[in-house]
């Protein structure tokens, strides 16, 4: 089955109905979430992910809890939802989006337990359905604004997966290059793979290249090397949370770029949909970070990445420059800045 | 078989016996290389790699090569080695010890034309076991001084793989960790596992875990998150060729990890036998960079490529410092610093 980049979460009577993003782009598997379980499964597991999608799912997913709760009492609707709302927001901790999202629609019952139950329920669904609405618009806006960073013939780095599938319709850190498209810009990605589960081989890679976007996949270690080489004039990524401060909490690898960036004089834009601001985070000291298992990165996950044809950049050294070597440490001792005085004066024939 | 780190290169007779790298961990293969053919394609695909280690292969091949030459004359025995030796320095280019040693087994027979081809081949046997016996010494040395950079309890981050398998004995990036765990200090090693080829995940993890030294694998794109936690004091690194500048070339992601660790305020270490050094480059811009087959990149190379049961390090998120990031994009418009004033200001409520 095609992938349809406008509903990588979408609500199907009384399901969710999600594409699963770890069998990208290999296989087009669509999974339909009935239960708590079923929807903290696919949340843990990465099956949707992106920090807005996960927005997204969480409010269908609230909705679709509700429908399962049978009671005509609305005390124990919002008792029953507050506890579901709990165990979903456990099952990953940095994007604030889920817990806003499941904040948002228990709100929605406490604040209209004078109703009856069956006309909470339309208000949980019409509040999740705005969720969404509200994300496509955001995209939209914010992808506009990327547009106007940027000019036609740029190359861009990008970090993990900040498209369509993270979020409704044509994303948030990939939104402008989807928009500036239609509007005939060319330009040219590097995406860092992204590992351990290289959503930057595996779905940026992929929704580009459907796009019709110009895209090379790099590994993460590539990124200073691009850079170097003048083939990057900005670096744009998305966001999981942003503290009051600006720091801002991404997928692993986000830093390092950034310091990259800095080094090279290159600009670091990060896009960031209002749902991701949490200025009750003083700075990032305050947004918890998830750890994950280990056989992440002891195990490949996906033998295959990427599409058979993605286009690679794959030189196998790159250059330090000798500003930044504390030392270089050889047989005959430890040699110390200036190194063209102090080479020479060791390595004299 | 098991694995003994003082004979990643040898020579058997008229053979030339590697440990095929790109095997390990999981299997412990030793290949015999008897022709020019098969010395390159062991080259060119890594079975033999680390940038000593290579110069050592490529002495011994260049004897070997010898013993098969028919001939009584020196002329067309300079001329046939000639010929391979530019055959075998056109499997990997960046490394400066590939050329170096095919280079000093020419000289060796250029400067006895004079003595008959069994006394030349005699020299040329001779001239491969110093360039080996060498490097062990270098080694040695390279350690002790890389032990007096850090201190007992240290982190040190790595990037591929520097130790005894990619030289003769110790390693060089690696050496001061063998040597200090010989003279009961602790060490907390974070190894970056160097995509696309893993070198650190197959290689680096495995030596330093089979010597009882601590050692934590890392995706490159964590390194860092790890210094950011404070959990390195030193990076250590090998080098493949170094110019007169100090510029260096090492494995693809090196000069990532020496900004960062600028950033950090780590010191960045650089081990550099004299055989890696190039005085003829001026800079790292002289230095010539392979570049590979994207393949590397599109399929994972080895579906588990670690130890399975190496400690790992797994955040799925990072924060990057506001004072990395140009602007912050959000839905209602282009956030510039001062973040802590203009993020407050619009998203005041």
């Amino acid at each position: 089955m095609e992938y349809n980049s406008s509903d990588s979460v979408r609500l199907d009577g009384s399901a969710v109905v999600i594409i699963d993003q770890t069998l990208l782009p290999s296989r087009t598997v669509y999974k339909t979430l009935r239960t708590a379980e079923e929807i903290y499964e696919a949340i843990k597991y990465l099956r949707v992910r992106g920090a807005p999608a996960i927005g997204i799912c969480a409010g269908y997913g609230m909705y679709v809890i509700s429908a399962g709760i049978k009671t005509d009492d609305p005390a124990i609707l919002l008792q029953k939802l507050s506890e579901a709302g709990e165990y979903l927001c456990s099952a990953r901790p940095t994007a604030v989006n889920l817990s806003a999202a499941v904040k948002r629609m228990i709100s929605a019952v406490s604040e209209n337990t004078d109703k009856p139950v069956s006309g909470i329920k339309d208000i949980l669904r019409n509040t999740a359905e705005a969720i969404h609405k509200e994300d496509i618009e955001m995209c939209r806006k914010i992808s506009g604004y990327g547009l106007s960073l940027i000019k036609n013939g740029d190359g861009i780095l990008t970090h993990c997966n900040a498209g369509p599938l993270a979020t409704s319709r044509y994303g948030t850190g990939l939104g402008a290059l989807f928009l500036g498209k239609e509007l005939g810009y060319e330009f040219h990605v590097y995406a860092d793979e992204t590992r351990p589960l290289l959503q930057g081989a595996r779905l940026t890679a992929y929704e580009l290249d459907k796009a019709g976007i110009d895209v090379t996949l790099i590994c993460d270690s590539m990124a200073s090397s691009v850079m170097k080489a003048g083939l990057v004039q900005a670096v744009f990524v998305g966001c999981d949370r942003a503290a009051a401060n600006g720091d801002i909490a991404n997928k692993i690898g986000t830093s390092g770029a950034a310091i990259l960036a800095k080094y090279y004089g290159i600009p670091f834009y990060v896009f960031c949909p209002s749902t991701t601001i949490d200025l009750s985070c003083k700075s990032g000291a305050d947004i918890p970070i998830e750890f994950r298992d280990g056989d992440e990165i002891r195990t490949m996950f996906f033998r295959e990445p990427s599409a058979p044809d993605v286009k690679c950049y794959n030189p196998a050294f790159d250059v330090t420059d000798a500003e930044l070597i504390t030392a270089i440490i050889t047989e005959k001792g430890i040699c110390r800045p200036p190194y063209g005085k102090n080479l020479a004066e060791m390595f004299a024939e």
